[in-house]
């Protein structure tokens, strides 16, 4: 019986450690943290779980959450500008986003109750050679303390060597959900987008707002630069000033009188540089490292692939171990090949998404989606599929045989 | 609706073309023969179909040759040496052996009937740019008339320079076919290898030996520097004297009184030097060009992976041809995504079996095939899934926890 070692309690980790319990594969998590202290702590991010993703929880059996109290069921489309478009795309099945200092402690406490070994201890590159000693194969899940770079970035796919949007997210009371309730993506053109997120957290159910400002001119920066904790109501402010101004499909549903980020702790303000890293490294001692999750690669959150595509790549990971006999580099070369698609294509799309003037064909894309429902709902069940969307979207051929399809 | 266009006439165009008119795209073959003259001419191969081989003919409209009449049941082992061992491996299903110039005018009928273009004429790698402005995209299915030379030489995956066996085959009378009716594999070690083929052809159902001969010291190379054409009588005594000496499980049944050549034109002397190329290229057009079959991959033919990869292979273009938007780059990676597990499999397997010295680790699984049914089913059915048989045969430590698994 092969033994696991996986480094990082993020979705990736826990998915792919609940994986392996789930066929009985002896497995250890090294985290820097307690199941408690996972709770704890400054907002990690805000993501969306899509419903492939709720499939596999249903599969490792952690669908703790009931989607009719916990789900929301499409995407809310405000593209502005001169003649500014609304559309919405309902989902097949809903989508959830939970907190992830909810939604972590819980699986790690589901991991340990499974038989998995949950050590806390600090992990670098420097020690990983020691820990593998003990496993079979390392998967390295986190790119944090320097273990990213354990993976060679690959330029090929890593066209940006700065964020291409300055971020400022937080969970707030006082916005009224959509109806039906949903995500929301707004457009200010030249400015950048903002992303409404009916959120649970540890103060029920609240609203993400994740504002994405193009660097630069965009009116948008100072949610990056004027800092929360400095002045907390000068920057809730700020913030319904912003929404007014560039994204008015969200500030009618808010009541300024109630209007606030939830806790202190609840603000995060950056970038995420996006990069693609190799997919495995050979250790000095002969044993392999998996790079998963953030450790392989990072995205800009606007598209919400991140999560979704680390857990896609944790089962791949998964897959691979459970059916093969090997930890050599043929296991690790199938794995390459088996995400690849899905990750290389999520990685590019996400990249596609933020240039700072958007490509013309995703504006015709937008329009039809504008036009015709299909087309809308098929777009937005794509964040499913990343290879189907940038089928879609990687050239201006593509979308125009794409949009062509519908018509026939 | 797209335009499809195919050089060469061989198993891997003629699957590709009838799967593409089976989803009506709009498809030309082009070849240097008519369907007539592809049932003429000197014996091209001794090719078996195996199972996933035949479902794929099943879906494609083209099993016009019956099972109970045309098929074989198993594959029949005699390793030679000090302590001769003989198993045999039953299939789940039969397998088939055609003669191709039997099988391939019968497809090309087939694909004309069915809507294809056949146009005769002769392709070089100068007319290719030519004939690909009037298609979305070309697919080259054949090696010869330069044409092979248009994709690069992988080196990764192209580890000689010479064939690693020089080969006499030929179809013969005279030979009982083996109960149940199978294909034979005897090793004469340190000389080379037989396979014994049950086959139909222009003569009906009689025999194809296949003499596989180490370079250097084998007593075999004879029946390749011996011409058949310069003195028949004088080489069939040859290959009687062989057998005799060197495949007795074979030659037990023979009937020297009846044994001969079909037909002149039915004995093939020679060897392959097996390669890999690139998987597509780009014309000065801007058009793409796969590799398939032969133009993509040569190997040895001693584990029949040859017509069966290229059967495969023609079934992943045609897949991606068919649900894909583009006829672009990323069309050709996609190919070349998908298909490089099964493919590269069959390539390093083919050619770790033809290493002059066996690998220990390939003598203790076929003694392990001697000893326990169960793994030398596994392993003869594996000829359909060359990805799974290196997985077992690429290291010694992948045969042991193979063969551990059966233990357990």
């Amino acid at each position: 019986m092969p033994n696991i070692g996986i480094v990082g309690s993020g979705i990736a980790g826990l998915h792919l450690g609940l994986y392996l319990r789930k066929h009985d594969i002896p497995v250890t998590i090294y985290s820097d943290k307690t199941a408690a202290q996972l709770a704890e702590g400054r907002l990690l991010n805000t993501v969306a779980h899509h419903r492939t993703t709720l499939d596999r929880e249903t599969e490792l059996g952690v669908d703790h959450w009931d989607l009719d109290e916990y789900g929301y069921f499409c995407n809310h489309h405000y593209i502005g500008g001169p003649s500014p478009m609304y559309f919405r795309g309902d989902f097949p099945t809903p989508s959830r986003a939970l907190d992830y200092r909810v939604y972590l402690p819980r699986l790690a406490q589901d991991f340990e109750e499974r038989g998995g070994t949950l050590a806390v201890r600090p992990v670098t590159p420097n020690n990983i050679v020691e820990l593998s000693d003990q496993h079979d194969l390392m998967v390295i899940s986190t790119g944090r303390a320097g273990l990213g770079a354990m993976f060679g970035r690959r330029a090929d796919k890593s066209p940006y060597d700065a964020p291409q949007r300055n971020l400022a997210v937080g969970l707030y009371h006082g916005v009224t959900y959509n109806d039906p309730k949903g995500l929301s993506l707004s457009v200010s053109p030249g400015h950048g987008e903002l992303l409404e997120i009916p959120m649970y957290s540890h103060e029920g159910h609240v609203t993400g707002l994740l504002f994405e400002a193009i660097p630069g001119a965009s009116d948008l920066n100072e949610l990056r630069d004027t800092r929360y904790d400095e002045d907390p109501a000068a920057f809730e402010k700020l913030v319904l000033a912003k929404l007014q101004a560039h994204f008015p499909g969200v500030f009618e549903r808010v009541d300024p009188t109630r209007f606030s980020v939830t806790r202190p702790q609840d603000v995060l303000q950056g970038g995420v540089t996006p990069v693609v890293r190799e997919d495995y490294t050979r250790l000095p001692n002969g044993k392999y490292a998996i790079a998963l999750g953030d450790a392989h690669m990072t995205v800009d959150p606007m598209i919400g692939q991140g999560a979704n595509t680390a857990s896609f790549s944790a089962f791949t990971v998964g897959e691979a171990i459970v059916e093969d006999l090997g930890f050599d580099e043929r296991l690790c070369l199938r794995i390459a090949n088996r995400r690849a698609g899905h990750l290389m294509s999520a990685a590019d799309w996400a990249n596609f998404m933020v240039r700072r003037e958007p490509a013309p064909h995703l504006l015709e894309l937008f329009a039809r989606m504008n036009e015709d429902d299909r087309v809308c709902r098929d777009v937005v069940d794509n964040f499913n599929f990343p290879e189907r969307q940038w089928d879609i979207m990687s050239t201006p051929e593509r979308t125009r045989a794409y949009l062509a399809s519908f018509a026939a």
